[in-house]
């Protein structure tokens, strides 16, 4: 067994306070005495990884010494722990290193665990008690949705048990009339939202991880998403959760009202929290009706303020229909371009804007995005751009901010923070950090969403560090 | 000293489990083995309510003994205790029995408590000291904002000291970028919205008690209010709230970030929950931009399956600008013709909907809501109708909705029950009521807000049964 390297946690009443996984990612990358951003170092232990990645960068690297917490004294997994989850789980307890090793790294392949055990449970029940013997045994469990996570939040950070929620993957009620999905927390966002698009409705939520994140972990870490702008964030459009506790009890918070002040709204605590309160087992969601007509535009700015000033302007002049505001910067397209082949649809220009409306009267939005466009060309906010309406088209204009960060994964060791900012001072971290690491960093870009105009709002930019390749 | 009539609760450590006042009262209502409703008693006591109602409805009705939850073991305001609060707060210590009448006193005037001292603090730091002193000598404490709710939650249920959000009443911060709002705790909801349309900001909640209810109290009781449909909760729109604990610790979630993933998310736990975890001093809100078009329309349907299919259709048909859809029965509006002399603005009807648009374009909305009015009439689902654009006549219909409630004051006897309950079934809850009490009430009536369409969704409606006044 390798020695362990970053502090443990776990799902455990024998935890004094639990932390955001988050929270401690961020405090090892940054804290702990370790020269940042720490050198890739060679593999070590028994537990080598033995995935491929799909380009020169390592497939989850180990930490070196001087940055590693400790492991909590949590009880080893024994025979008798073996037997026991394979009688609860018959066919679900597995132990195959092959088999583990996609749930031990992360998929930046930038952390890695030693998970000996893999999970699948089916139902609640069995999650119920798979957490009551842990919790009996004082076995440390890393809870696992897609595995799609960038910040190294949700594979094992030593032997923890992986328990997987990729079986939980029933729809189990859809009211067409109301729009309220009820489904276990397993279900992937693209399965749920092509299951919604046949009923005319979609998921109030959309991220580029959507072929393979579970509902489930997004709500376990609020995931914000392409769509937060026009239908608001996961504490609205979650209307309950089932969720086992750390000691097997399974708290029922699984409504359906759109608004319910009877008593305190737990469910709040565990929409965030990264699985440190509890296992979220089943979802019920507010689902929107599917637009008629959406259009994607393609924008180019010569500088960040010209951005920042298009953001603006699009806010007052597209207004409701407004769903989605996000960008990315020249590196991103010169890594899109090499790595996936992908071609600038418009003029190199220093920034790029995708702008997606959404609305009941295809008219009236071509006539606002129209409005806009011209007065963003008059003004000189944008230089150059292209719009779609189609969905072949919107798809591919979409691809463009979807796929960066596949891209960077192609690139090198990449190191990514979703950091909230002030939006004004946004692209100043960006600098600031390329010129802080100067040639030590093969690349620094920026992408994100821009979430709501300037001062005090959040803004998530993704600040990828992608060290030069060793291999 | 009068004998406590309902379950007391308090803001002190010493509570084993806090619950929410609004289940206590239902509790109350429904429950304890009382014939319901509870015949109006006399008045007993020392402290006989002295505030003229405004109608032949009492002032506060006592509770029949045989409902009375116990008074817990909380001390008595004692000399000391006086002292100590009126060296604290100079001059915002308040005994007069004639200024506490109005704090004992419920708006409907249902139910009175008898607390003796009444509290302003300016300051949250006075706000901490009270709570620290209270619960170091286990005194009972009952926070309050503008004392409108309809459910008895805001007065004392004895003699508990009353803790008034009234003078922590400034504004701290307006950013006009962002729409980001921070203020006391105490401000005014309509002094809030005045300041903002200056801004060309809204607040983004509305409701018929603007005028007199708090900000704090708003989020404390997760108000809903005219505007969720469109802006959502404020579950989503509450970025942030500076909080005081029973113990007198001060809770700093005062953010100003849209999205805030570091660590729980523990304001929410305060939202809704009737400042029985502690006393919100300060929130900071999300404000949208003050739509450039609204517009009203006043309905009337012969059916509640119609104004059911009504909602159907505005919700397909006006899609992104629908900001409002409310109800009122014939009931309410004899109610308003009878006490408040507001004519009915189209014919006599069963049913009547306020339906308000909200949008970036004055002439696309009147499209949109043209177009839906034809298809209304065509299909039969309406029958009548009004439609305004210009703000005195958009007021004069909103009014129509807005002052039912009054006009119940007028009436006798009120007792409201705000019902959540899935759409299709709702107005039968009214049907069954009247059926039930027969003569015993004077009137049975529905309002409310349809939040969604249909079945499993919220949806707030007030039965509002009229005992026959006594005096």
């Amino acid at each position: 067994m390798d020695v362990a390297l970053r502090r443990g946690w776990s799902l455990t009443t024998a935890f004094p306070f639990m932390i955001s996984r988050r929270t401690l990612s961020l405090f090892w990358r940054c804290g702990a005495g370790t020269p940042w951003p720490p050198a890739p170092t060679g593999r070590r232990g028994a537990a080598a990884p033995r995935r491929h990645a799909h380009s020169g960068a390592s497939e989850g690297t180990e930490r070196s010494p001087g940055a590693a917490p400790e492991r909590l004294p949590f009880s080893r997994l024994s025979q008798e722990d073996l037997a026991f989850f394979r009688e609860t789980l018959p066919g679900g307890a597995i132990t195959d290193p092959d088999l583990l090793e996609a749930h031990n790294v992360d998929w930046l392949k930038s952390v890695r665990g030693h998970g000996e055990l893999l999970l699948r449970p089916q139902t609640t029940a069995q999650v119920s008690e798979i957490l009551r013997y842990c919790n009996d045994r004082n076995l440390a469990v890393n809870p696992q949705g897609g595995n799609t996570g960038l910040v190294g939040g949700s594979v094992p950070v030593y032997d923890e048990i992986i328990l997987s929620t990729a079986l939980l993957n029933n729809i189990l009620t859809f009211d067409p009339v109301s729009g309220i999905l009820t489904c276990q927390a397993g279900c992937v966002l693209e399965g749920l939202s092509g299951y919604l698009e046949e009923q005319d409705f979609i998921m109030p939520l959309d991220l580029g991880a959507k072929g393979s994140c579970h509902i489930g972990g997004n709500v376990a870490t609020n995931a914000g998403g392409l769509r937060l702008l026009r239908y608001g964030s996961l504490r609205g459009t979650v209307l309950g959760l089932e969720v086992v506790l750390a000691d097997g009890r399974v708290l029922d918070c699984l409504s359906t009202l759109r608004k319910d002040n009877t008593g305190y709204d737990l469910k709040q605590l565990f929409i965030g929290s990264e699985g440190t309160l509890g296992v979220i087992t089943a979802v019920s969601v507010l689902c929107p009706r599917k637009p008629s007509a959406v259009h994607v535009a393609f924008l180019g700015c010569q500088t960040f303020e010209q951005l920042l000033g298009t953001f603006k302007l699009c806010k007052g002049m597209l207004g409701e229909i407004l769903s989605a505001f996000e960008f990315l910067d020249a590196a991103c397209m010169g890594l899109l371009n090499t790595h996936l082949k992908l071609p600038n649809p418009i003029t190199d220009c220093p920034f790029y804007i995708v702008i997606e409306t959404s609305g009941s009267n295809s008219a009236h939005d071509e006539e606002k995005l129209h409005n806009f466009l011209e007065e963003a060309m008059t003004s000189s906010l944008v230089t150059d751009g292209t719009v779609a309406s189609d969905d072949t088209k919107v798809k591919a204009l979409w691809s463009m901010r979807e796929r960066v960060t596949e891209a960077l994964t192609h690139d090198g060791y990449t190191y990514k923070y979703d950091v909230s900012l002030p939006v004004e001072g946004l692209y100043q971290l960006v600098t600031a950090t390329r010129d802080h690491l100067g040639s030590r960093a093969k690349n620094v870009v920026g992408y994100g969403h821009s979430l709501s105009w300037p001062v005090c709002v959040c803004v998530c930019v993704c600040v990828c560090v992608c060290a030069r390749a060793t291999n």
